[in-house]
């Protein structure tokens, strides 16, 4: 017996109550909101006057993480994080989730502890609840499902289907980076996997490895947002790629779009990563995926509020929905219909 | 390539949003609380001076769920009747649910469909909104993750720790049956496996199978409480067996209790069933989970408002909390402390 399956016997002796008691005695209550957390048969929440926003997102080893690279407590953290995401998506303010894991019997009692400082940590970070959730076992691999809840005023919230016609459409920070992290992860592994002597070569891209390893939903967005007295016509999180989520708020909206390639810059860690596996660092941004920035629109008249703001950058401006959903290349030369590559979940079954 | 692999492309094809198109296209809004179902980034609900409550399930294939006799129809359904339970033991009003599926590639787009019209009989049943959720691809096994939430006012709400030493302890429905179901099912299962030839004996045995395939959430309690006008002082559902869920109340509410053997009755096909596999139908009751009945406590007060009711037996009543928790046997003969005998979701793991 292996000092692994001793830690499991350990598991299966602390048992799901056990487990839930150790899991919570680091969940503090920071919401006003949260009524009751874990420890009955539903958690007990109140938003008077408020809108309450829930959304959820499951997460399956093999599908969406490869624990041969992916560390449990960064796992935690993006699970969270991720469902935050959709969270601010909304303009609204998270404030619980609920965890659901189910484990297999190569899991320790450490490795369940490391997950879960990873999501205590999130928790912390985006000052959310973690008030439920269920803990069980699987025949194979993780799966991580998480559920979270957030409240706005109804006036505050953006919807997809709110863009005009001239509304400009910005972004959050860069893109790019997500997904040319987990190029380089993967390309790592595969060295390794062939020669386990070779160490792999991370360093000097630190940056796109946090892109893809500990994503950060943009919770600032909504104080900008606020303080630039803007509020966006629609938005949507950068979870597939770009041009997915163009194409989303445009057929949400009922609008077309112009998307100018000369507007969208990369982080030099993004363009070198490109260059090395030869792909243009505009692809990685348009179907990449991953970057959890948030893509939005606002009205023309808006443009000087946002111009200089260093987290925004306007990418093109919407239009008749007639006129399609175009990127147009650096200098004007061509428009090329914009075609949702993102990832397809589903590829797989 | 089998048709099963073509039916799969299918699927692939199909795509995300494509399956998730076809899969709401039969969920309607049936509550004013839902402001916005499935299609942004978030649903968004509205509760106005309630409080919310929130609940959370995860099902994976080979523990929770066994697909050799378990029908997909009936899946969806349980899994969704489930939650629907926990927020009945809040004794608060279902209205929402998000439901979010891991499916390998031996799922085809029939079986989805399958498990989906389990899922909206089951929101139609209980008259729930289907809000939101995730379906994305697992390696292995088929995984099911329920998050439902409900609404009460403030003062409606039961929860686990109210429960007074002299507080009567009550029960609706009848227990045992789920279980016995269940090894019904297994013992077929195993028979069919060795002899492929032998057609499964399951006729006479409805009521225990349909206990195991198709329970109900007792959505039906709530109305019921409030024309008897009895509040109960703490309750809880019994997904884990009686002895457990008995433990918990006693534990939550910080007292002891009495269970009366000669209170429980059993349905004569739990006895029949317990009979063949040697078992005493208590030991179903006590131990054997999944039953959805609630378990509540009332105010001595209150008996005769309940006595003569036929979805509610009283089992025995709650003590001091030194007084233990204990079964006492037929007769008055013996006490037996209680021991949570229940189902462990993490003893395979």
């Amino acid at each position: 017996m292996t000092q692994e399956r001793v830690k499991s016997k350990e598991l299966a002796e602390l048992g799901e109550f056990g487990l839930i008691r150790r899991i919570t005695a680091a969940a503090t209550i920071k919401n006003e909101s949260t009524v009751l957390g874990v420890g009955d048969d539903c958690a007990v929440l109140s938003f008077p006057g408020k809108r309450v926003v829930v959304t959820t997102d499951l997460l399956t080893e093999g599908v969406h993480f490869n624990l041969v690279y992916v560390p449990l407590k960064h796992l935690g953290y993006k699970a969270v994080a991720v469902n935050i995401s959709d969270i601010c998506a909304m303009n609204a303010i998270p404030r619980q989730i609920t965890v659901s894991l189910a484990i297999s019997a190569k899991f320790t009692l450490e490795a369940i502890d490391d997950l879960y400082a990873g999501i205590h940590l999130a928790c912390n970070r985006y000052g959310v609840d973690l008030v439920g959730g269920d803990t069980t076992s699987s025949l194979t691999g993780l799966t991580i499902s998480i559920t979270a809840i957030g409240e706005a005023e109804a006036g505050e919230l953006v919807y997809r289907n709110g863009a005009k016609p001239t509304d400009l459409l910005c972004v959050t920070g860069d893109l790019g980076g997500a997904y040319l992290g987990l190029q380089l992860l993967e390309r790592e592994n595969e060295l390794f996997r062939q020669n386990p002597t070779v160490q792999p070569q991370l360093s000097g891209y630190d940056y796109i490895l946090g892109r893809q390893l500990k994503p950060e939903a943009r919770i600032d967005m909504r104080e900008i947002f606020s303080a630039l007295k803007v509020h966006p016509t629609a938005m949507i999180d950068i979870s597939d790629g770009l041009s997915s989520e163009i194409l989303h708020l445009c057929e949400e909206s009922g609008v077309g779009c112009r998307l100018y390639e000369e507007r969208l810059s990369f982080d030099p860690q993004v363009q070198k990563m490109a260059e090395e596996i030869h792909i243009n660092p505009l692809v990685a941004a348009l179907n990449g995926g991953e970057d959890y920035e948030l893509l939005f629109t606002i009205s023309l008249m808006d443009h000087e509020k946002v111009r200089n703001h260093p987290d925004i950058t306007v990418l093109g401006h919407m239009t008749a929905k007639e006129e399609g959903c175009m990127l147009v290349t650096a200098g004007g030369i061509q428009e090329i219909p914009l075609t949702a590559q993102g990832w397809n979940p589903l590829k797989s079954a």
